[in-house]
Parts: C-alpha cells; sequence; structure tokens
C-alpha cells in the first residue's frame, strides 16, 4: 500500500519541505554498508557514501549481509518475539556478554551489572531516572525513619524530665507551656519543612551541550533550549554543569545542598541537627559529547565527575548510547578515559541497523531488585532483536576484537584526512573533534562572513545544513551537521570505510573549505 | 554466543525466580500463530495455546508466514532502514492509509490528522504529553498576551485619568499614594499569581485503572500504585476519574479549575477578571482498559468524556494501543462507542509481531507543525518496522475488511464459550468482560475462602497467577491476570483462533472453576 505521489500529505509536512530547501531532501532507495542510493531522473541508481550512518547506529554499516542472513535465520527457526512473562534466557546471554565486557573495559571493574532492556535510547535513560528514583526514594526513607526514631527519643527524655529543648533558629516557641510543648512545636515545625522537601523531585545533572534523548524526562537532560524549554514544566529539572570548570562544579553542586532536620538529645538537651538531603537524582554524562561536535572527556574531567557523585552520593550514569558498541575503538568510549559508571545505556548499534533495542545496566551494589517486577515493556527483551543483539556481539568480540581495531584504526586514518585539510584552511576550520568513528569538523563561526547568504545562513544556524545539502549535491557524500552552534560536520560511518572513500571526504571538504575562504555564498544555496 | 547455564544471571534474577514459583517459569523454543512450543524434558516439543499473544500485539499470530516473508523481502532488497532527515515516504504512506481507515470509523471524521512515529506505546504516548503540553503554552501565552496588552490600556487610562482603580480581594493598597501607584500594587500582585500558576505544570485526567505505559511521563498515567507511585515526584500528576459517574466526573475537573487574573477597564474603574487557565494537559482514554480486567468504555461515558474535553479545551487522547488495529472487529475500538478523539496512539500489532512501531495522530486543527522538526528519535520511523507496518495494515484491511469480520467473529464465539462457564459457576465466576478478541474472565474475589491456601494467594494478589500456572501446567494453554486486583484471566489471541482452541479453553477454565467451587487450594500449587 502506498499513498498515490502528489496525494494529500499527513506525515513530515514541514520537515520535508524544510529538507529539500536546504538541499537534503532526497529519497533514498537501497542501502549497503556506507553507501545509501537514490534513483536520478533517468532511472540510475546513484550511491552517495553515507557519514550518518543512523546517527552512529551502523557500526556494521546498512544491511550488513551477516546480520541480515542472521535475521532471516531467526524468522525462519519461529524464534519467539513476543513472549512476555515467561524465561527468555536471551536477555541473560546478552547480559552475561555485555558484563565479560564491562569486566576488561572499566578500571577496577566488578563486572556484575543487572541488565533492563528497552526499545530505544531515550527509553533506556527514562529508565535509569526511574531506577535512580528508587535509589533516592530508599535514601530518604532511610534518613526519615531515623529522623522518626530520633524524635521519639527526644519525647521520651523531654517526658521524663531528661532534657530541655534548646532555642534554635526554626521556632519562637511562642506561647509554649513547658519543655514537652515547645518539643511538639519544634517537631512539628521541623516535619513541615521536611515534608516539604521530601515532596519535591528530584534534580538531575549533566553537561552542557548534554544530548540523552527527547522523551519527556530525557528531554530535560538535552540541553539544547529549542527541544527542551517548551517541556521543562513537565518534569524534573536539569543542572547543567561544565566538566571543564571543576570548581563551578562543585559550587552549583554545593549549591544544591538541601538538609533534612533531625532532633537530636545531647547531654540533656534537644537539638537540631542539620542532615544532608539526597536532592540530586543523578549525574548523566556522554564519554563523547555528540550533540557537543563529538567532544570526548578529558581523563581530568571524568575524575572530577566521578568525584562529585561519590561526594553527593548519586549514581553516575555514563551514556554510551552513541558512543558505545566499539564506534571509538573501544566497546566503550568511557574506557578511554577512565570513566567508572554505576549505570550504563546503550542502544544504537546494538539493534544491528535492523531491529530495535536498548539496555541499561545496574551496578549490582545500587541495583533494586524490585525493578524488575515494577518495570517493563510490551516490545522490550524480545526475541528478535535480541538475537541480533547477540550477533552484533559475536561480531565486535570476534578475532580478539578485531573490530575495535578496525574502528580506532580507520578512524585515525579519517581524522588525519580531516586534520589535514583543518591544517590547509586555519582561516576557516576551527578544530576536528572526535575520537574514533565519532568525529566532527567543527568550521568557524560565518555570523560576520563578508558574503551576505553566508552571514544570513549563519546567523540563523543554517550554515550546516546548507554546506551538507552541497556536500550531498556536489559529492554525492551525506553528512549532517552538529554542535551547539551548528557550525561542526559530523562523521560516524561504518568500520567498513574504504580509503578511497576518505580520500573522496577530504575532497569534498576541502571543496567546502575553499568555498568559504572565498567566500562564495551562492554556490552553498541549493 | 550464550551463556552457559547454570552460570551467573545477570539478568531477570528476580523474575525468573518469581516466574517459576508461580508456575509460569517456561523458556519457549518456537512459536507460530497461537501457539508456543517449548522442549519438555524428553527433548520432546510440546505446543502450548497462546492466549497472551504478547500483550495483544499479535492480531496475526506469531511468525505469521505473510509477515515473515515480506520481512526477507524487505531484507533481500536491501531497503534503507536508518536514515534520518532524508524524505521517507513511508511515513506519509503509514499515515495516508490510517486517515483513510480514521475518516471511515470515526463520527463525523474528516480524516486528517498528522502522524508521529515512535518506538513503542509508551513512547507514543509521551509524544502526546508533550505534544499537549505546546499546544497549552500556546494558550497560555496567548492568554498572557491579552493580560500583557490589557495592563498597557490600564496604565494608560488611570494615567490619562481616565480610570481609577476599584477594591478588590487580592491587594489592599496600603500606602499607596494615588491611582496609579494604587495600579502598579495591583499588577504587580496579579503578576505574581499569575507566574506561579504559569510556573505549575500541567495535570493531566486519565480514568481509573487506566494503563498507558511505563515511562516516566506515561507511569504518571497509569494508575497501578505499585508501579506509579514510587515516581509521582518525577513528572506532572494526574487526576483519575470514574466514567461511569459523570457528576463525580464534572466535580473533579471543576476543582481543578484556576483562574489567571487579568485587569480590565470598565466604564472609568480597573477591575479584576479571572480568565480561566488552561491547567489540564489532556484527558487519556483507553477505549478498552486492558489494566481493567478488558472493560470496554459505554456510549454514555465516551459522550461525558467528549463533553469534559470540550468544556476544559483540552484535547482528548485516545489510546488505541492496546484495543486499535482490529482486536475489537473495527480498526479502533472507540468506533463502537462512537468516541472522537483529538489525538490517537496505535503500536502492538502495528509492528506485526516482529518488529517495534508505534503511532501517535494528531488532528491537524490542534498540531503545532514545529513539533516535526522539535522532536525526533534514532530509531523511530525505520524503513524496516515501517513496511512491516505497511504489510499489516494491507492485510487488516484486505477483502472490505476481512480480518475486522474475522476479529468479531472469533471473539463472539470465545466470549459465548467464556459465558458459558460462567452461567454455570456462578458462584465462581463475576463476569466476562471485553469485545473481540480482547476478553477477560473475572473471578469472584477469594479472600474470604475455606481453602487456606486460596485465600492467602487471593490476599497477596497471586491468585490470577497460580490460576495460569495450573492452566498451564495442566492444559497447556496460556493465559496471564490482569485486572486491578488480579483476579481477571485475559484471553487476547489472534484472529487464527479455531474452534477446538475454543473448545480446549472452555474446558481449561471449567477445571479451573471447579478448583475453585471445590475449595481444592493445594491443585493451585505448583
Amino acid at each position: 500500500m502506498s499513498s498515490p505521489a502528489g496525494g494529500p500529505v499527513f506525515a513530515d509536512r514541514v520537515l520535508n519541505d524544510w529538507l529539500s530547501s536546504v538541499g537534503l531532501g532526497i529519497e533514498y532507495s537501497r542501502a549497503e554498508a556506507n553507501t545509501l542510493y537514490y534513483v536520478d531522473e533517468d532511472g540510475q541508481e546513484v550511491p552517495v557514501l553515507d557519514h550518518v550512518c543512523g546517527f552512529g547506529s551502523l557500526i556494521f554499516g546498512h544491511n550488513n549481509p551477516d546480520i541480515v542472513a542472521h535475521a532471516k535465520t531467526v524468522l525462519d527457526r519461529q524464534v519467539p518475539v513476543y513472549v512476555q512473562l515467561s524465561h527468555q534466557s536471551h536477555a541473560n546471554d546478552i547480559a552475561a556478554v555485555l558484563n565479560a565486557i564491562l569486566r576488561r573495559e572499566i578500571p577496577g571493574g566488578d563486572g556484575d551489572y543487572a541488565a533492563i532492556f528497552a526499545n530505544s535510547g531515550a527509553e533506556a535513560v527514562e529508565i535509569c531516572v526511574k531506577h535512580a528514583e528508587l535509589e533516592r526514594r530508599a535514601r530518604v526513607a532511610k534518613l526519615t525513619d531515623e529522623t522518626s526514631r530520633n524524635a521519639e527519643e527526644a519525647r521520651e527524655a523531654v517526658g521524663a524530665g531528661r532534657a530541655t529543648v534548646a532555642e534554635n533558629p526554626y521556632v519562637r516557641f511562642d506561647g509554649a507551656s513547658g519543655e514537652s510543648d515547645r518539643l511538639e512545636q519544634l517537631l512539628a515545625e521541623a516535619g513541615r519543612r521536611n515534608a516539604e522537601l521530601i515532596a519535591r523531585g528530584p534534580v538531575h545533572l549533566a553537561l552542557e551541550n548534554a544530548f540523552h534523548g527527547k522523551l519527556v524526562a530525557s528531554i530535560q537532560l538535552t540541553q539544547n533550549p529549542h527541544w527542551r524549554l517548551p517541556f521543562t514544566s513537565l518534569a524534573s529539572s536539569t543542572r547543567f554543569l561544565r566538566a571543564d570548570r571543576p570548581d563551578e562544579m562543585k559550587a552549583a553542586v554545593e549549591e544544591l545542598r538541601t538538609s533534612l532536620l533531625d532532633v537530636l538529645v545531647d547531654d540533656g538537651v534537644v537539638t537540631v541537627v542539620e542532615r544532608d538531603f539526597p536532592l540530586v537524582g543523578a549525574f548523566f554524562v556522554e564519554p563523547v559529547q555528540g550533540a557537543n561536535g563529538m567532544r570526548p572527556l578529558t581523563g581530568a574531567a571524568a575524575r572530577e565527575i566521578r568525584a562529585v557523585c561519590d561526594a553527593v552520593g548519586c549514581p553516575l550514569i555514563v551514556d554510551e548510547i552513541h558512543s558505545g558498541m566499539g564506534r571509538t575503538g573501544a566497546f566503550l568510549a568511557s574506557s578511554h578515559m577512565g570513566l567508572r559508571g554505576d549505570y550504563y545505556t546503550l542502544a544504537k548499534s546494538i539493534g544491528g541497523g535492523i531491529a530495535k533495542n536498548a539496555v541499561a545496566l545496574f551496578h549490582r551494589d545500587r541495583f533494586r531488585p524490585e525493578f524488575e517486577v515494577m518495570h517493563s515493556s510490551t516490545f522490550a527483551k524480545d526475541g528478535f532483536s535480541a538475537a541480533i543483539a547477540l550477533k552484533v556481539l559475536e561480531m565486535l568480540e570476534a578475532d580478539d576484537g578485531r573490530a575495535y581495531r578496525i574502528a580506532a584504526e580507520r578512524g585515525d586514518r579519517l581524522k588525519g584526512a580531516l586534520t589535514a585539510v583543518a591544517a590547509d584552511f586555519p582561516d576557516v576550520v576551527d578544530a576536528v573533534h572526535g575520537i574514533g568513528l565519532m568525529l566532527a569538523v567543527e568550521f568557524k563561526d560565518q555570523t560576520g562572513a563578508s558574503s551576505e547568504p553566508l552571514r544570513e545562513k549563519a546567523a540563523s544556524g543554517m550554515l550546516g545544513y546548507l554546506i551538507a545539502g552541497l556536500i550531498l549535491r556536489e559529492h554525492r557524500i551525506r553528512v549532517l551537521p552538529v554542535g551547539p552552534a551548528g557550525n561542526s560536520v559530523r562523521f560516524e560511518p561504518s568500520i567498513y570505510l574504504t580509503d578511497a572513500d576518505i580520500a573522496r571526504t577530504e575532497n569534498a571538504l576541502r571543496d567546502v573549505c575553499t568555498i568559504l575562504r572565498d567566500q562564495d555564498g551562492d554556490r552553498l544555496t541549493p
């Protein structure tokens, strides 16, 4: 079934017009490895080198023949796909492989992470938000149990005449008739303040320019204001921090410190003690920030973030949705900077370019076992995507991790080419960022360009899209912009990138740089 | 790759132990139509009749041969799966088919609904929450634009001596020196109150015993307290209503009425006018409440709900994730009760039992076009699940809707059998609920049973699971409990249910009823 060409438009009405306006309105008809094909006006198939590769979800390329063959075998074998609430050992098979890898890659890793499956990266992040809240509530409950016990002890001590109630900044004891009355006034005020604090939702921490998804909780963790600000009143808020400014980070966390009021009997006097309240839910961190133009964390920043989480007592959630699954030359990008997470998220390439799968991993020491029966999803942990995930993991780990080595080597080669262009065009290119097959070229700001079209497009944040349109139109290479200012172009191909692909990419980039150097704005317009 | 049997358990540690304890700890190895197979100790394949069918996501059964063949063709053709930000006409192809169906089924339907794709039903609900918030914010902005204009007009009138400021319940005008000063005091207080109201998130409406998913926003709309309560401080709250008590429903909505303060000049006097504030985000409604033991809305309830939404001005979101895609004998279950939605959600069977797909549909009059470029998902709108969705829709619509007629006929036949058992065991069965292939048998409460094991299991909410365990063990039929008390057993097979399947099901149910009548609690324990 298909709608007639020229018929009414029900989906992507605005999006498709916009894509056409920037020169990206192409429909692809076939895909293989790093190549997308479209059919031109003469009916000829035109190949396009794809550097977007499913926003990084195609470590083994489009329609990888081994994965496709495996998928067909799974279908032929009539593997059960949706059989919720039965034993589904593939869940543990995947989790066991992941734990073995984590043991190898995490510094000091003891490799017991419980796995909860999801259908997308954003869902995995939502699951982490839920689980962190369970953790936080358990810490709150422990605190309130203690304050309740202490209140009872104070009541007994005061009732027995063994203690008096000290003056304090919280209650003025207007009209109190005796110590017991003073104590009850104090407990009432402390209880009121504590209840107010407990009713507030958590605050999450994330880094500036973070991207963690676009569902209702995950969009709060994705800094881009265009995507996030309309939805801030829907869910718990996020404090965005800069990992490269540890003092600012510490100060911001200090600002979030709040206390529960506790009442203690000390040497015959009831006094009020402030107890640290767990306001912070979790710290979400991408080891390589895709939406920040593919910038990896430094080792120093990784240590500061770990220290903040340890001080606050909140889980550190390492979001490897974009960077994980081998893309950076290791299974986890975080292993490059020695960042140890309490939770991990994985998605994208775990689907093998065909299926949809995601997983959240929780260190056993923090895992709340009740979560396994509280949370569920009709589509998650299905037999089809699980079989493909196992195949992808097998391919990654084969030959002692040959795929990781290729990712690193191809990435270095591509980065070398990008860096060579940057060196030849220092007036036009700001920097090359990234690691492995997760790279970006950051162009210099053009909002002060002498060419009017360049200046205009830069001011409206559209320059990166027009560059992508030109590279597609004139070089048959698909790239997309990335980065906070949309000034960068992303490169995240599969490991099957050839030397010829790299040479073509370098050539296209030199062309763009020449246009920018010559301020030839007209050539950029489709 | 698979983990060795008896190795460490990383996934489903608690869940699998619990499934085993209630007799449901079986691993299925093959699935076809309504039958799951497991391999017994002698290596023999044992068939199990499946009435759960992927929580209703298998309208065409497990591994439907036509859908499997189509999936393999799609893979062979190297269809591009993940090509974000390109023209993907399959999105519009699906949306066009859905709009044609909606035009046919929705009373007075004019059939222009914009489609946004997702990866699971829960994601589709989250998308609706986001879109409803965009709508609400637009209404708030319109209101605040008006109040700002009115404030300016009042300033001009008072400044020119054309108006005085009336006494009002909001400000006491302590120490005001003249009309302009009084006006500024009034505007400051109104501004403060208005800002506080605007900063509050929305309140959503849903029905008691609703199920709308388990992500951070959708879990707030799913009433089950065990799943929801630990997470209520994470996102906007829900007011749960009873559709069968219209007066209560109206009163609850009336309670949520809040006003923005506006300042108007009327006949030379500045007065404060209360303007209705859009606090309610949306009303989420399932036409057949799965988690409420498969209870359909009545036509009267549907009319009341529509009237509430029209009065409040909020979108009515008809959640057809569970009930849609033909399961009740029509494409939309809501068409049975003449319920017209502003948004619709679909998932489950749209994945064809292999893929994961979901869609949210927005009436064009309410759709905010900017949503197409604000919201996105790496996995959504992919070529693989889209091709399967088109195949499923084609199969549903084929032969003038033969599949719907079969669903209705098979559903009637199965319901007849369940009703016959209920009639013979009025002491044990409370009722049979549901429509089409979305049915449940509700057993009478056993918390006062004379059998101690029955009484205990009923008190802990486990009776339904033990009934499911018995039916699986002794009759090789897979059912699962449902409903607020876990006292019901669900039946949502595919349209390929045979008369023999129905006879076996009736027989198994009579066995369970006899056990309950005889209070033979020991037979229920695995």
